[in-house]
């Protein structure tokens, strides 16, 4: 199975410290193996570092001043998430044969021209402008339809139910 | 083909503006016809309002203070996305043969006890913490496998590219 990393750009922490929260949450939930924030924020990463430690997993969050060199020196299949990008119902299929891992970039409001240029894809999820949670959501559920239910092993975990908030301590 | 609207509740202004937008553009490039804010918040419903005068379509943005008095008077399918709910992938089959159209609940960090309690449905996207957008645009793409490539007659749209950020202006 193709396993993903996913390279959040342009964070902002006065603006975006939640929505990239919920970026890496997302990446985790889905399945990603890590996910690396630039730029760097200590209160993200405590942030998932403690759903971590409280739901299981091994996910990782590095910050990163110097993505660019992230991007160029990674081996992995490049997969910018972008309004602007091709349609991703037309690339899927050729995203899916590969065999290489996937590096899903997710940018903040504009990303600068050589995100475009060094990714392998440009790929949309619809050409409107709504969110890149959003986005990476869908991009991971379309290569792992059921990723969102990885089993993680932690100290809480949730008993699903029809009617109420239920979790379950093991100690 | 069913109709969906929003419910975005316990939206806290001092930290929720992004994500509560991010819901809320969300909705709107799935194929939801309307979303209610509660609590109130200005600065979204702009957002929001500035993105729907420029790309187009009849989105619809509402605030909100009595979220219970929606839903109780909703004579849609009430649908509680949560991290506590059933699996997604348990209830589609049934959710789809339903005729009549959904209201979807997305919550902030912890919902009243009466969501739970009216909801027709309380449905996770795995059970681990992510994101209300991560889980709305699930649910929406579940749905209508297409909904975000609908089409919205704006004064400005994407030409989809493989390589850089373009738009069209039409006066």
């Amino acid at each position: 199975m193709v396993v993903c990393e996913v390279l959040r750009i342009g964070h902002r922490p006065e603006r975006d410290k939640r929505i990239t929260t919920h970026v890496a949450l997302t990446a985790r939930a889905f399945g990603a193996s890590k996910i690396y924030i630039s730029n760097p924020d200590s209160r993200v990463i405590n942030s998932v570092d403690e759903v971590v430690s409280k739901f299981g997993g091994d996910f990782k969050i590095f910050p990163t001043s110097n993505p660019k060199k992230i991007v160029k020196d990674s081996k992995l299949r490049i997969v910018h998430l972008t309004m602007f990008g091709l349609p991703i119902d037309e690339k899927l299929g050729e995203i899916k044969k590969g065999k290489t891992d996937i590096l899903f970039i997710v940018g903040a409001e504009k990303v600068p021209p050589w995100v475009f240029e060094l990714a392998d894809y440009n790929i949309s999820i619809g050409n409107q402008p709504h969110s890149e949670v959003a986005a990476l959501a869908i991009a991971m559920n379309k290569l792992h339809p059921e990723g969102y239910n990885t089993k993680f092993q932690g100290k809480l975990s949730v008993l699903p139910s029809a009617t109420h908030r239920e979790m379950i301590e093991s100690h």
